[in-house]
């Protein structure tokens, strides 16, 4: 049986401009891959500026931790203050799952 | 206390051209909306044919209902036969959830 583990979704609307938003998206992610317990990361935003991330880890503490973690509050408080219109985060239990490849 | 709630994570890789897809995305959401504990859904697309749906439902069995309509089942098919190179779905539980908007 495959081990429990976590998706947080973060759908979010970007404000226009850039404000160095792409730079420290990608150290985000750079930064999230090496703390303990991510599993993995998806990404996909719109030209309408739409986006949805979902990134997975091995547990609801880990998750917290990364939230706390000092860099990432940093881009936290820019998002508030400047790149996004709104977001949401939802951290969910992976219950079941299932894929196709061609 | 928020009522559990369910996300279904779709992440996918569309093939190159439309052949009905697009149609048929828009006829999915329409009917998938009328279904009886759907609660809503968000879905981006990029430039790359990169893809990620989420839609939220008030239990597990109303997923399992969704996934097995008539027509839903037509378009998974199609879906399988030309529409993606790939895609994952994930049923998830959802655990904590919170919110910033301008």
């Amino acid at each position: 049986m495959k081990k429990t583990y976590y998706a947080v979704i973060f759908t979010s609307e970007r404000t226009a401009g850039d404000h160095g938003y792409e730079a420290m998206a990608k150290q985000m992610v750079e930064l999230a891959s090496k703390q303990p317990g991510f599993l993995g990361v998806e990404s996909v935003r719109n030209e309408n500026g739409i986006g949805i991330t979902v990134s997975y880890w091995d547990s609801l503490e880990t998750i917290q931790q990364w939230k706390k973690h000092a860099v990432h509050k940093i881009a936290q408080e820019k998002g508030k203050q400047q790149w996004y219109h709104r977001y949401s985060v939802r951290v969910c239990k992976v219950e079941q799952e299932y894929s196709f490849e061609r």
